[in-house]
């Protein structure tokens, strides 16, 4: 059994399963094996609705075979797009996004997320987001390129205005510092404490 | 209504209550104005106990008045000790610790945990602390010496043993560098992925 600080990934499922409930709307901003996807999906319910982009066909295959198999592809409109483009395909609020940068596991690890259009989709993903919603982001720095797009995030969310948005870095101190880390985003509520 | 990121506190809430369960035991290492007790108090239930200290007499009797109030007396133990002498009142295994560093607040501010107690008082928490248990730590950086006492943990921390224990350090990148930041430590179970 893992522990509930054991990765990024279980971290980031803890966080959005605390504010994505059944009809909410969500998006998956990186679709790779799917993983995310049905998660999503499960949490939605079958009244909710889940986006999840991926440019690899071979990630909108993998995702779409888990949802098959789960029996969950009612609620998901799968898109091979990049995310920059999210809001072309994205027509309403939503109660969630998900990120997990990087390349795709097992495929091709010479196609990675790159900072210009990661943080284009995540603009794109705070301008539609619900009060209350909750964006995750897990940033891997082991590839190419990896830390760079680590350090240009980090500079963005330390730029968000705290008034509007709570954010949190979490990072695991006794491992290497390749090690992946955790970016939180919730959207206050206007007139909350 | 606050966010579930809005401050290490609620953080360290949704953590402990992850892992802490009806009958468990659990420890407050810094009873203070008594917030954490009573959570810890709720969350072990009728057959639980929680063992709270604090060194000052002010902060046992606000605690011990907000747990009456509660009508949760009945499973706390209040000892006004320095919790570096945590073993010496502690004789059994626990699930869940808390510590929250720094000054009581509306209290007097010259009086503030100190590393040396602190770590010494962490130590012996994780000691007795079960495979799965949680200690989560919130640290306050705004006070003299607080910064020092920051450094102090995040250096012990970072050299816990990642095949044993799993480390968060959570902060709030778009706030000031002395807002507070939380630890988060959990017990790897044996044999567990």
């Amino acid at each position: 059994m893992s522990g509930i600080l054991a990765t990024p990934v279980i971290l980031s499922h803890l966080l959005i399963a605390q504010v994505l409930q059944e009809g909410d709307l969500a998006v998956d901003a990186t679709a790779g094996n799917g993983h995310d996807t049905l998660f999503l999906a499960r949490k939605v319910g079958p009244r909710g609705k889940v986006y999840a982009f991926d440019i690899q066909e071979e990630a909108i295959l993998k995702t779409r075979e888990r949802l098959r198999q789960a029996g969950l592809e009612d609620r998901v409109v799968l898109l091979q797009k990049g995310h920059e483009r999210l809001r072309e395909y994205v027509p309403e609020r939503i109660k969630a996004a998900m990120f997990n940068l990087g390349y795709l596991p097992g495929g091709d690890h010479k196609i990675v997320t790159r900072p210009s259009t990661t943080l284009a989709a995540l603009e794109q993903v705070l301008e539609i987001l619900e009060e209350g919603g909750l964006v995750s982001i897990v940033v891997y720095r082991g590839h190419e390129g990896g830390t760079e797009e680590g350090k240009e995030l980090c500079s963005f969310v330390a730029n968000l205005d705290h008034k509007k948005w709570d954010v949190v870095k979490i990072e695991h101190p006794n491992r290497s510092l390749e090690s992946p880390f955790l970016i939180g985003i919730q959207k206050k509520v206007a007139g909350g404490s």
